[in-house]
């Protein structure tokens, strides 16, 4: 992600200052020392580290002082509104990639062994942590006991561990304390919005484990993956993202019901449908509030060749990747070279084509 | 300009409120019965009067209230970093089209007959009351008395008056008492800076009125075309727009002195150089920091095939006309159509190309 | 169609001689008159009329002279192989839109209404006389009994006539006698292929004309329409353009079969499916070997943003329509514009970046 | 070469076969063995080697037998005119890259150093053995006498040898004996043209071997640098291509002229202008017919993004390098996925929009 925004930015004669994420200062060094060994000048590259309160906001307040072109962050809906609302009065364009609550739908003619495996690992892949994991799992009833019952079987064998010393791991630690907290408190989110748990028991400890918890409870902070049932619209659980390893269902009556209840969240960032009706998929396309749509694939995941961005609580519009990361770091110049002597009056300036008629005899043709 | 933003707008599947300008009421209720006649159902284009403090305020304040999903906005840089704000805060895009203080480069090699009609025109042509008018005109020093002398003959030549009743007439009434009052005191703030007045002694009376003013001086609001000479960058009126005939000329140096005071101003909409130096037109094009760059023409107007809009305190990098403006009303989508029947997990799904030597005797070569 | 030849032609600098159709040297000069009367100066368009046998090859002979930069032509295969034998000895570039024998399948899964209706128009609208019109038409065994019995039925209300006088008419008479005499040696070929003819009956007679025929069979050329079946991939009439209402039928095995019979022409123009499964499509979009290529739609016709062509005996690879045409009348040219002052070495000129070891203590991180 | 036509040829999904140059069957070993050990499967890249007339031949006898869809050509403009001719007839697209007599033009308000070094590398660098180097050097009459001297100079310290051994040596041997004899063909053409020699002594021998000539006359075919003056347009010097070391210098009385003398040869491969006048550079860029333009630079030269190709005798219209290339390997295929459920008429599908008068009271207004 950083690289994303920072090559770009470089490549279009910028300079950079990167603030490294609280829970990652020795990776960006890694990364800014690279970058510093490549041959970039010095100056061009500028990593600091700090709080998003502490550093962060120092770079923001640098936006009220003039001193700064363009700000690209990737991080809450909360903090991406303040970022807004700062650059906004400075004229500043400003990147924002927020949150999401990713929508998921399984359509009945849907192959629904590739739609339980591609809403398994968009929900528990790298534990949940992803601004495109899987939020809402919604599914046709006609289908949902089938589908519920495959997807439990495939949530019951997840591989939890350190996926350096064990292989085909689903996924390990979270990052931080912090995000270990946070989880938790989404958990009891859910829990007082009335869903029902039919899945995991938060922070796995040795007294608590699953199956195939490979790893050891006290050499960092492993969770649980979490699967809730009986979810709907008016839940706030339905609504607010959860960083983590948790999956919220949602049962839908009807293709109708099920588009309505992937737009009804806040956000709109990725989103994806499971069908294999040609209809159903263009009408999810085209019906679907959000910056990306996978249809039968997961909502996990940036294509590098296309826009990745959201829409609603999601972003401001702007977009990263492909050629539109160029737009982000660069301005559209209009040059109007004049070559003809005189002075061109825009939008004033139009010769009229005379009509005449043609000289010619066309009574010879009877 | 409300039609470059509404029919777009309506193209990509938007419904428009529609503020009128305050004193241009009437004009905009004809356009919008136009487009209601023309088949436009009710409800899509929705036009509504009043001040800017009154009826615009309310509508930047449905923002807030997460009524609007896009704010288009043509005005002063003041109201535009309101606006920015308040959409910034709530992630909803706004195109920001705002002041300019437009510079235009005279340089030895140019043309001086053309370079003498785009300055004039481009600094009185509809009164100098476009955002891409010209502001400071910057005049290489050694051409600088030749320039002046051809340029005032042509100033003092100026026809004014009702365009509607006389032919050939450069420019009439001043929009409305309140753009006149604004316009004084653009003058006012010259003279205070130290600037030298050579020609215009303000609104034209009975008394005093120039050579070629066809008009009655009590029908409307005429003004004198005005010109000050001796600007230098210090001065307050090199960097303050003033929205009616006025030219501030600056001499330069050299180029590099030009280029330099042509990016001095905190505005960066629009540019022009008169120039037929090869490198001097593209070193001006390449360092000047402008939304729009005409090479000897006026910086007067807009090409509807490229886009609009400035930098600086020009706007916020959104831009109007042209492709561009599809952008502006509408945003990319992302959508991964996955025919494979297999999950395909983005960036992390590659296969590995087996290397094998070939089965080939190289040996029979020699 | 000369209009899409002609217009783009025009825009691009050249000048055009326009060869009428035999059969329609009328309409020809009734559009060169409007083109004419629109202010296009004389000379640009230069209508000649005569067979192509004569006139035609006159223009094809003066490529030999070196006359002529471009030569744009539609109509048969054979001729075009010998126009571009003469543009390829004199390294003239030239279009050739030539004849097509263009498959339609129906699959299972498609909707079987919108089947009929769009192999309906395709074979039999404007009396199967367009490049694009129904040549194969392709059906899925376990559908084939019921589609036939829905086409049929369709078939069997045709309306024939002078769309001038009656309302509703499919087709009118043949464009000319030479047509109508072509078409029956075709159905000749078609019997003596052995296929079974299951309706039509040749030229429309007083006394031998189907149910809704409202025309007067002595004045003009109206033909029945006819349907052949039993039609496999060993018989001529598989293989051969038919220019009229002539629709041959194919039974087919499974998708691949249809896929593999939709391919074994030798003409590569149009192509269409009828199906609702997303895989089918998908494989028939890039398994096909065809300029255009319909899903759920017909073969017929073309849009006027898509490139227009075909591959195989359809043509040689140029493509009309949308911004492909300007390429047919136009060269790219690269332009080298050097601004920096020294000879650049084109594929030689590099520098290389050299790394440096950065002066940095990273001791101090530990 | 071969690599930028048959890396896109791949890539379209085609198989190739390769004949190597007559003279370089070992290099063209040496890349057809690197792409196969780098896992290209067996069959894709097909090498064969042979005379032109022998091998060659009989891959353009496999167009007629239909087992060729693509000629992909590199050399003479006769061998390129039968290719044409027969791929022409087979409807089979050709790329054919031919040769060139390319005119550089140096104006008087050039830099004469620069142009110079330009005409001087396009005549001389590569010992003038590529299709784009200079060809008739059209020089200005104002400045004739001081940019010949300026570089016969700069010819006088030409070194030659063999860049493996020395430093600084612009060319060495040339590629066969048989480009030697056809070389010293072109020379004596020059002479019998009724040219002026004023350097240059055909091959380098013991006995004649120019100043800086740093090789050993015995290994290898070295060639002496040759300039031609007095060189007018009817001459046949001024027409045909030299395929060495050899630049034919005309004299141009004004820019109109020198237009004329670059567009008067039968070859339209590359150009150059030497000028800093903005008006003449357009003028040429505009004027001039051939594929490729340099300002103020050589002709020599490919850049890998641009377009790569002739027009006249130097080519068909055909481009390689940028995208261009993947036009030469591939077909266009218009797609029309329709999802109404229902049959789209193409041309003839409109719906027409009624317009009602609104039901608005705007007697209010007044």
């Amino acid at each position: 992600v950083p690289f994303w925004k920072m090559i770009p930015a470089i490549m279009c004669g910028n300079t950079c200052v990167w603030k490294s994420p609280q829970d990652a200062p020795l990776l960006s060094f890694a990364l800014a020392r690279i970058m510093h060994e490549s041959g970039i000048p010095d100056g061009v590259i500028n990593l600091v580290h700090g709080k998003g309160s502490g550093a962060g906001q120092h770079l923001v307040d640098a936006v009220d002082d003039g001193l700064v072109n363009k700000i690209s962050f990737t991080g809450s809906t909360g903090v991406g509104k303040m970022i807004g609302e700062i650059c906004g009065r400075n004229l500043v364009s400003c990147s924002l990639e927020l949150g999401g609550k990713n929508p998921l739908v399984i359509m009945p003619s849907a192959n629904l062994e590739n739609a339980v495996t591609g809403a398994y690992w968009a929900g528990f892949g790298t534990a949940g942590q992803r601004c495109t994991s899987l939020g809402n799992l919604i599914v046709h009833e006609s289908i949902y006991d089938k589908f519920l019952e495959m997807y439990m079987n495939k949530v019951r064998t997840t591989k939890i561990g350190d996926s350096m010393r064990h292989e085909d791991v689903l996924y390990g630690s979270m990052l931080s304390e912090k995000y270990a907290k946070d989880f938790l408190k989404g958990l009891d989110m859910c829990d007082a919005s009335g869903a029902k748990r039919i899945h995991g028991e938060g922070r796995i400890t040795e007294a608590s484990a699953p199956e195939n918890f490979l790893g050891s409870a006290n050499e960092g902070v492993y969770m649980w993956p979490h699967v809730y049932v009986d979810v709907t619209e008016d839940m706030e659980c339905f609504h607010e993202e959860i960083f983590g390893p948790v999956v919220t269902i949602v049962k839908a009556k009807d293709f109708d019901h099920a588009l309505h209840l992937a737009n009804a969240s806040p956000y709109g960032l990725s989103s994806a449908i499971y069908t294999n009706d040609r209809l159903e998929a263009y009408r999810f396309k085209t019906g679907i509030k959000a910056g990306m749509t996978g249809i039968n694939n997961s909502t996990t995941g940036a294509e590098a060749h296309l826009p990745f961005g959201g829409v609603k609580g999601s972003g401001n519009g702007t977009r990263e990747s492909g050629i539109w990361v160029i737009e982000a770091y660069s301005y559209w110049h209009a040059v109007n070279d004049e070559l003809s002597g005189k002075l061109q009056l825009a939008q004033m300036d139009v010769d009229e084509i005379e009509i005449e008629e043609a000289e010619a005899d066309y009574g010879g043709l009877a």
